[in-house]
């Protein structure tokens, strides 16, 4: 149950009345000196981060501060905090891209602050009215646009974040907040050689047995801190082996959920023509993400005649279903595994190469068949299409969101 | 898989040979001004905090820095650390208190240096000597001893943490961190009215069925931020609902497995003589509570004729076993639910009065029996033993150990 709820007129309802986030409130202080920017090849994902930066601060008296723009800086936070004693933070991951008259985009923001509102309940933090979150983003990417890349597979990174703050070590929820938005120019989440053709290097992912990300009952349906530290072991342990992320799997079946921080699908080719494209259920284990979304909305499209897809595809008969570590062994054993691929915000698709497994204590691979530019044709397919959609290259639904009004 | 490995002799081995954590190396630096002590009254848990903290941070490049004691402020964080949005950071609750001879004492440190190393490597964070950690908050106490209390049921909490610092917002282990030890004077966790002859009063817990606290394969076996937030919703709901904390409970059969962020204990009388003396088994969803090993180890000595226990107490056959929330509605209906009780450092021994469950939608109650003083004479017994020997009245074994070596 929430404290307070979001009514959309510039308060927070519930045990009391307060301010509620306000966009028309903020202030600007622009940094004296400006970064200059790092040459794009060293952009490791989320390390190089902008001038400015939000900032909003909710105290349970008075709700949420007047928010801020002002150069970006280390905060000062207590070490008895919330988010840092108990781990309060949620967050979302967004992109935005510049089109092709210049002018910067935002993909699907709408999902991303429905989650992050979901997010911030599930961690009984305090709320906020979503549409100001969004004001508050374009507002910072007005300011720091001189860091949008300008070219494809490039963009820039946007990390809302919403910590507890409330200072004392008894366990229980936090009643103060920060809000605090950033931004980091960002390439391919996984470089490829840029020397080579391929267009975007395949991973190996390594299915996890012992370690768990989420279960039922648990926070995995949630965008938020707790749930990838524990994954940090299970993950250096699979690099040290020769994999890229982990394939995390659920209970004795084995039942395979996601590929690292990103959802997982399969192309499973058909007895009759077309093929399947499976990816598991959202059962609350499942994070829901935006490109997860994206993908299984277009399939459903390109099948119902609404929309093409590039390239020549088969017919795609895309379904949430449930898939085991068994199942992908006996597609692979019947060659009718034709593609795996990871979607998530910051790889948009990743191609999966190989998925190694333990099998009675022996290390064994799925290996997907090889393609010449790294990506199979479905998962390419998919790519491209939602980059054209977010570089603003063309137009589906109203995916692509111009940041300036008009 | 652990980076480095401490090895005693102030080095970390392993990828490459940095720095060990190393006392000898404590710089100090005394507040200018001492804060005065509140009045006890006003001490909720965990929100005064004492004039001094202890720092070290660890780099990758050269590994620990020289630990300093300073005055105790805020951190300078950046919003992309790990430790923010990935909540990498770990924890320790311990006490110090005041022995007859005015001498501060410490309850079985090497536990939860112990316990802390485990859950610093459980979240890929750097190693450290525990030996020198344990010199450290020993220097912290006598730093700031004046803020040790001198009355029964009071003492001064401790809390060890180590975050995650590296800057960058990929899904990967932090190779930088910061140890922060700091202090804050604490009296009963549950504060009773102090007017009234009950010692503590017992609490009301309500087993929660839809969120779960800890999974196979998850990390309820440590002490890591991550296990408590996802709690506080469901604490929030329970407190609406009349109940002071959560019963966590596992699985369809609704195992029991911790009460808040305690340890649980229930006492069961048996046809024959004696009662058992029942707590779920460490089997990875459980924290290896100091105190609850503490209860395990004195009914056991009690059970061999090593040690007696305050007050006339029956056979007490102290086992680990599993239970349910349906064996805690048999027992009770058999007349043979005697006691029930929450055991952890910050509570030291809790009694549990009431348990709240739904039963096919309903909510139903199991109402253990009432006692005078608020406690039944097993957890009493188990309670007032634990504390003299954490105040160094009674010795058993080398469980209370001196912070001033002699």
């Amino acid at each position: 149950m929430a404290l307070w709820k979001s009514v959309g007129n510039g308060t927070l309802e519930g045990i009391s009345r307060v301010a509620d986030l306000d966009a028309a409130k903020l202030t600007i202080t622009l940094s004296k000196t400006l970064k200059p920017i790092p040459p794009r090849h060293t952009w490791t994902f989320g390390t190089i981060m902008t001038d400015h930066m939000v900032i909003a601060e909710f105290d349970p008296e008075i709700g949420w501060s007047s928010p801020e723009i002002k150069p970006r800086d280390s905060l000062k936070i207590d070490p008895a905090s919330s988010c840092i004693q108990y781990g309060t933070t949620v967050f979302e991951g967004m992109k935005a891209y510049i089109d092709p008259n210049g002018k910067p985009r935002l993909f699907r923001p709408d999902m991303n602050m429905a989650r992050f509102a979901r997010s911030a309940e599930r961690m009984a933090l305090p709320p906020f009215n979503t549409d100001q979150v969004l004001a508050l983003i374009k507002q910072l990417i007005i300011v720091d646009h001189r860091w949008i890349p300008q070219f494809t597979d490039y963009s820039l990174y946007i990390r809302p974040t919403l910590m507890g703050t409330r200072l004392g070590l008894g366990v229980a929820a936090s009643d103060h907040a920060t809000l605090c938005i950033f931004l980091s120019p960002t390439g391919p989440y996984f470089p490829s050689d840029e020397s080579s053709k391929v267009k975007a290097k395949p991973i190996s992912v390594l299915a996890e047995s012992n370690v768990v990300r989420a279960w039922p009952g648990g926070t995995g349906g949630h965008k938020v801190a707790l749930n990838y530290s524990a994954g940090f072991l299970p993950l250096r342990t699979a690099q040290k082996e020769g994999y890229e992320q982990i394939l995390w799997l659920l209970g004795e079946e084995r039942r395979v959920t996601e590929a690292g921080a990103m959802n997982v699908f399969v192309v499973v080719g058909r007895d009759d023509e077309g093929v399947d494209l499976f990816t598991p259920p959202l059962d609350g284990t499942i994070l829901p993400g935006v490109t997860r979304d994206s993908v299984l909305d277009l399939a459903h499209a390109y099948m119902a005649g609404e929309t093409s897809l590039p390239g020549t595809l088969p017919l795609i008969h895309a379904r949430e279903r449930i898939f085991t570590v068994a199942d992908l062994q006996r597609w692979s054993a019947e060659g009718k595994l034709l593609e795996a691929f990871g979607a998530g915000t910051a790889v948009i698709i990743a191609s999966i190469g190989k998925i190694g497994f333990h099998d009675q204590g022996e290390l064994k691979n799925i290996v997907l068949p090889a393609h010449e530019n790294g990506i199979g044709p479905i998962a390419d397919a998919f790519r491209t299409r939602i980059l054209d959609i977010q570089e603003g290259k063309e137009e589906w639904k109203i995916w692509s969101v111009p940041v300036f009004e008009a």
